[in-house]
Formats: structure tokens, sequence, C-alpha cells
């Protein structure tokens, strides 16, 4: 393992970039390859067999999406998602509540019967996850993050994050109750106030904070140096540090990664070193006449304003597309094999877009379709809840999730994963810009 | 473990550059505050003890070490070490015999009498290593690496470290046979003539093949994908492919990074996109003085030829910092407590400072100190060669490195790193630019 994986699966993810050729973006195509690597196995070729388990490779990936979040919260401005905050509370709750109640009360007994209540309830809270990380992407790769539509997508997935984390916690804690009876439904409660307060908490405090230190922290280590690798040392540690403090309160670290880029700005750095070419370019127009000199001043301070992003890059060009190779790669199309499960699946995965497509509804004067569908990728934040379930289940020795559900949960993540990035890439090339 | 450290390991990194103020390379500030957090337990202060055998922050510093001489690699040019070639392999040469038949005829034998013949061989190896990472670093630091003294010495560095491999390969053999009786004399010989020759022929082949195949694998990638993401990808990826090519054939994987730096140059990414502020300037000048376009076309081109640098940066940023703090971390300051060990490991410290400074003395025209003294630190290199020795004498039943001639080889490569940075910085400083 080590270097050469490392260089053949970058390689494999720029090929995959063929896919912009036919103008889907190119987060499909690294998960496409994914798919594609992770399922090679079903021909007998067992050679990326091991990167599914290799540690650093996992860690590498997570902290791919970690950065991407950063850079699309350095690319986001806090004013413009206050300015939708509102919209984006209200598409995050009926994002929620819709896919939960359709998965809990309808679907779940109507085509799985037989099964305890509790499964249901996992169900449901499955199909209320939202993966930032696909549609951010998607965005990002059409230039159409400062969009107001995906303003309002962006806070509401994070939103969404908390009340999924609620779910989850108001789940976990029934389920336990009633497999149990040792827990006391006001014992559950006193939990789930916790967590609910932790993730508030955490998000606000985060904020307030943030936009308090940032600026300190900035003028401090200019202090010690202002050479750029401090400058991108700071950045990316902030960064780093919200991860793991969102990861602390049991939040997605790509939450705090997103908060950190929000509040990082570059006025925080005006003491540290300007990009060299800004100083070189100076030198050369110094004789040139004022309205010139005025047209590249423009152009410099824009430039040494996204000098941030910039520094950023090409650490997200490294570890990015291993974040969503390795998702691709947790897709297992054996599972699509049985046709009843898959049947089932299928009908469920038509309540998971209905679900999160509906919440594009109360988004006020934007284009509905866009922020419906935007919603609408469960990535892994899907896997996780469904994996939060099986492990509830084998350690209270009852059958939350059941082999059955686990793999029509799966197809649902997969399916709303794969298909969203083409038709979220149709909606905004349709749209004027 | 995991994001929060990194962000503490990068931030302490970036407090020790403070050593900058008194004039000291920032890489001796890390390698300081690697042994600062490496030895807080004597305090009682356990801390930073997982971070040693953390196995993602030691891959992260791998290839941060990786990464680094590829740096180093791209901004040196091949002709300019075709030029000093003959130098550099007589400083090599000289660099490799003389501190071998010290270490192993003299200061071996009379100062820690009453071992086996081959102890003295594997001590005399240990002493012949050189670490190009940490002169590398301080020739970067001060911006010297395109004198003549710092191509000399990084191209005696590199030939150095096959000569390393083959000494190594060669002692252990002997060391081999001597005990088994197993192995005859031919054998090794043929098994030295292989490695050898893998070395030899990995070298030779890796700047043939690579000056080759990098302008075609330019120009393919440009046809799937132009951006400065590909353009990144398939640096990185030239570099982790012989970084592991290099590792294949049992030289350290730096070499192969050192070499794919060397091999890459921008004309070969001419079809990429530049630096998307160069549309802009050029943009913005449009209506200036033709000799202002001149000056700022000047500008512009240098500024291109240097993307692919500037793209590497960032992730030096993130990575080169942890290899120096963890070659620092494996300093165990306890081992300074015995005086017998520590005047025997001085006496052996100022060999290992001698025959290397003697190597500078055929280097030729230019300032024999500092290519001598570029040649001194044994860095990881030198732990690699004890650490070869400790395990051989395990597998063979024997004792190769006794612990006591453990304790001085690591005082020695720790006093060789630890005192060359400010010598070396006090050297390039003195001379005239």
């Amino acid at each position: 393992m080590g270097f050469l994986w490392l260089a053949i699966l970058l390689l494999l993810a720029k090929v995959s970039s063929l896919i912009e050729k036919v103008g889907q973006p190119a987060v499909l195509g690294e998960l496409l390859m994914g798919v594609v690597l992770g399922n090679l196995i079903l021909f007998g070729i067992d050679w990326f067999e091991p990167v599914k388990e290799d540690d650093i490779i996992k860690f590498l990936a997570e902290l791919g999406v970690v950065i991407l979040l950063f850079q699309i919260g350095l690319e986001s401005k806090i004013e413009e998602m206050r300015e939708v905050g509102w919209r984006a509370f209200m598409v995050a709750t009926v994002g929620v509540v819709a896919p939960f109640v359709l998965g809990t009360i309808v679907v779940g007994p109507l085509l799985m019967p037989g099964q305890p209540f509790y499964a249901y309830l996992f169900l449901g809270a499955a199909l209320t996850a939202t993966s930032v990380g696909i549609t951010g992407r998607v965005f990002r790769d059409l230039g159409k993050l400062q969009t107001r539509e995906a303003q309002i997508v962006l806070g509401a997935a994070v939103i969404d994050d908390v009340m999924g984390l609620i779910i989850l916690a108001v789940v976990t804690a029934i389920v336990t109750s009633a497999v149990s009876m040792d827990a006391t439904e006001s014992v559950s409660m006193g939990a789930i106030g916790l967590i609910t307060l932790k993730a508030v908490v955490f998000l606000i405090g985060a904020i307030f904070l943030g936009r308090l230190l940032a600026p300190r922290i900035g003028e401090g280590f200019s202090k010690i140096h202002t050479g750029v690798g401090t400058k991108f040392t700071i950045a990316i540690s902030f960064c780093l540090i919200f991860a793991y403090l969102a990861g602390l309160v049991g939040l997605h670290p790509i939450v705090g990664a997103f908060a950190a880029g929000l509040m990082l700005e570059h006025v925080y750095f005006r003491r540290f070193e300007k990009p060299e070419i800004n100083e070189d370019i100076e030198q050369a127009v110094k004789n040139a006449n004022p309205e010139t000199q005025q047209q590249v001043k423009t152009v410099l301070d824009r430039h040494n304003a996204h000098h941030l992003d910039e520094l950023v890059a090409p650490l997200g060009h490294f570890l990015v597309p291993l974040f969503f190779i390795m998702i691709g790669m947790q897709v297992n199309l054996r599972i699509l094999f049985d046709p009843k499960v898959l049947l089932i699946a299928l009908a469920i995965t038509a309540v998971a877009f209905i679900g999160k497509i509906v919440a594009g509804i109360v988004a006020g004067p934007v284009n509905k379709y866009i922020v419906g569908w935007g919603m609408v990728p469960r990535g892994e934040v899907g896997l996780i809840f469904a994996a939060v379930g099986l492990e509830l289940g084998k350690k209270l020795g009852v059958v939350v999730i059941s082999d059955e559900m686990f793999s029509v949960i799966i197809i649902m993540v997969i399916l709303t994963t794969l298909v969203t990035p083409p038709i979220l890439n149709y909606l905004l090339r349709k749209q004027p810009a």
C-alpha cells in the first residue's frame, strides 16, 4: 500500500473526470470510478479490496471531506447564510419531517410488514439524512456556490445534520428503552435534551467564539511569522480544530469544518504576506498610467482576498477525490441482484426523493426544484445512520435493522447519491445565470 | 487522535519558527520542538507519547519528506545537477569511504573494544549515511538552493544514498555469512552485484524514462482535462510513483521523489490552464503602453513557470513540519544520562563530523566548508542503518549492534542532525550572495 496506491487512486480520479466532457460534474465521475473499483471483485479481480480497509486511505478520505466543507465554507459568506437562515430552517424541517413520517408510518409497515415498530423508526431516521458534501461539490463544480439556492441548501444541510443527530438520539433512546425497559422515559428525555443542547450550543458557540478568536489568532501568529506557510497553517488548524469539536459533541466533523470556513475572513490575515506575484506585478506596472494601475490593483486585491482559498485548493485536489472514490467503493452492486429487495428498495428510494423534494416548496422565491433536489443525496450520512442501527441491534441483542432493511437503505443511499448529481447538473445548467 | 492532533502539531511547528527571529532556519525549530514534545515524558507528561506510535501521523510524516524532496527536485535543474555531477560523485565517495574506514578500523575497535568485527562494520556503515532532507531544507529556508554548493550537496547526497545502500547490502551479507556460514562468499557477491545493479539501473532508468514519459503523460492528460487540479494530480502522482519505485529497489523513497522533481518541467504542462490571475492581469493591462505590457508579461511568465512549485507548496506546509517534528520526537534524551556512553558517543560524533567535512575538500572551486557540513546530518537515514543492524542481530540470534552501540549511534545521529543547521546557517549567511 502507500504511495503507489495513492498515485493510482488520484490518477484514476482524474481519468474519471472525462465525465465532464458529457456535461456531468466531476464528482459523479469519481463516485462511479469508486463503484467500478469496489466491484471489480465481482469479476474475480481483487486488486482494490485492500483499499476498502486501509486505515490511512480512510483517514485521508475523511480529511478530504473535511477540507471540502472547509473550502465551501470559505467560499460562502456568513452574511449570505444569515439572509437565508429562516428559509434554510424551513427547508431543513420539512426535509426531515416528511421523509421521517413517510418512512416510519407509511412505507415501512406497508412494504416490509411484520417488523417491530422501532425498525421502522430507524428506516425513517435513515431517510432524514442529507449529505452536504455531494450537493456542495456539484454547486462548486459548476461555480454556483454563490447562488441563493446553494446558500439555502448548504444552510439547510447543516441544520438538517443537527436535527438528524437529535432524531438519531431520540430513536436510539426509544429503541433502547423499548427493548431493555431499564431506562425510564424521563431519563431518555433528559439525554435527548442534553444532545439537543450540545448541538445548538456548539453551533452558536462556534460562530460567536470563532468570530471573536479568529482575528486575535491571526494577529497573534503574525507576530511569530508573517509567511504564507503560517497563514496556511492557521487556517487549516482552525478547520481541523472545529471538525474535532463538532465530532466531540456528536455532530459530523464536516459541520465544524464548514463553520470554520464560514468564520475565517481574509481581513484577519491582513498582516501576513501577500502572494508573491502581487509585489512583482505592482513593480512591473509602476510606470503605467493611473487607469491601468487602478485596474491592476482591483485584480490584485481580489486575488489577495482569495489567497486563502488558493492555498487550501491543492490540499483539496489531493484529498477530496479520495473521499468520493471511497464512498463509491462502499457501494456493493451484488445486493442489486435480489429482485424482491430491489423492488422494495426502489419504492423506498422514491419516498426518499419525494420526502426531500417537497422541502423545496418552502424555500421561498427561488428555484424550488434545485433546493429540493439539493437536499436529496444521503451519501455517507445515510450510511452512518444505517450503521448505527445495525450496531445498536447487536448491542441490545435484537434486530433493529434486518439484513434486508440494511440492503434497502444501502440501495436508497446509492441511488440518491448517484442520481442527484446529473439531475442537479441539468437543473442548474438550464437556469439562467 | 486524528484532526485535533494534526492541528496541535502544525500549530506547535509554527510556534517553533520563532527560532527564525534569532537567525536560525525553521527546520531547527521544528526538530527542537519535536525533541521537547518527545521528552516531556521525562517530566511525567505523557500527552505526546501516542503520537510517536500513530501510524497515520507516521505516514503523513513520511509523505512529508517525500514531498519536500520533490519540491527540492522541482526547484533544482537537471542541467545544473549534471554540471556538478563529477564533483558530487567525488564528494559522495570521500564522504562514504572516510567515515566508513574511520569508524570500522579506527574508532570502533579503539573506543568500544571486545566486540565482534561485524559490529564495527555496522558502526562504520551507520556513519556513512547522509540525510538530504535536513540539508536541503536549510538551503531552501535561506533561498540558497540554486548555489553550486547546494547542487553539489544534493547530488552527492543522492549518490551517497546509493552507495550507502550498497554498503548496507555488503555489510549485511558479510555479517550473515560470518554468523551462519551458510551463504558462500560468491552468493553474497552475487547479491551485492544485484543490489548495485538495481540501484544504478533505477537511477539511470528513472532519469531516461522520466524524461521520455513526463511530456507524453502531460500531453495525454491534457486531453482529459486541462484544469489546475489535473496538473497538480499528475505532478504529485509522478512524485509518488517514483518514490514507490525507489522503495521497490531498496532505495529510500526520497531519492525517487527527488528524481521525479528534477524530471518535471513546466513546459510539459503548457497545454494546461495558467494560474487564474494571469488572465485577469493580462486583461487589466491590455490598454497600457507596450513597455508596461512587456514587463507584466515577464512577471507572468516567470510566475507561470513556478506554478507547479506553488501548487505543491501547501501540501509541503501541511506535511513537511510533521516529518521534522517526528524526527525530533525520536530523540530520547534519557540516553544522554550515562556519562560513559556519552563520552564514547561524543568521540564518535567527532569522527562523524570529520569524515564528512573532509569530503568537502574534493568539491572543487566552491566553499568547501559548506559542502562538507552539508553532508554531515545523518537524520532518519542514520536511524534506518542502526535499526537494520539491530533487526539483523535479532534475526541471526547474535548481537550485531549492542545496546551501548545503538545508543552511541543515536547520539551521533542527534548531534549531527541538530548541530548542522545552525552551523550551515552561519556559513551560508557569512558567504556573499
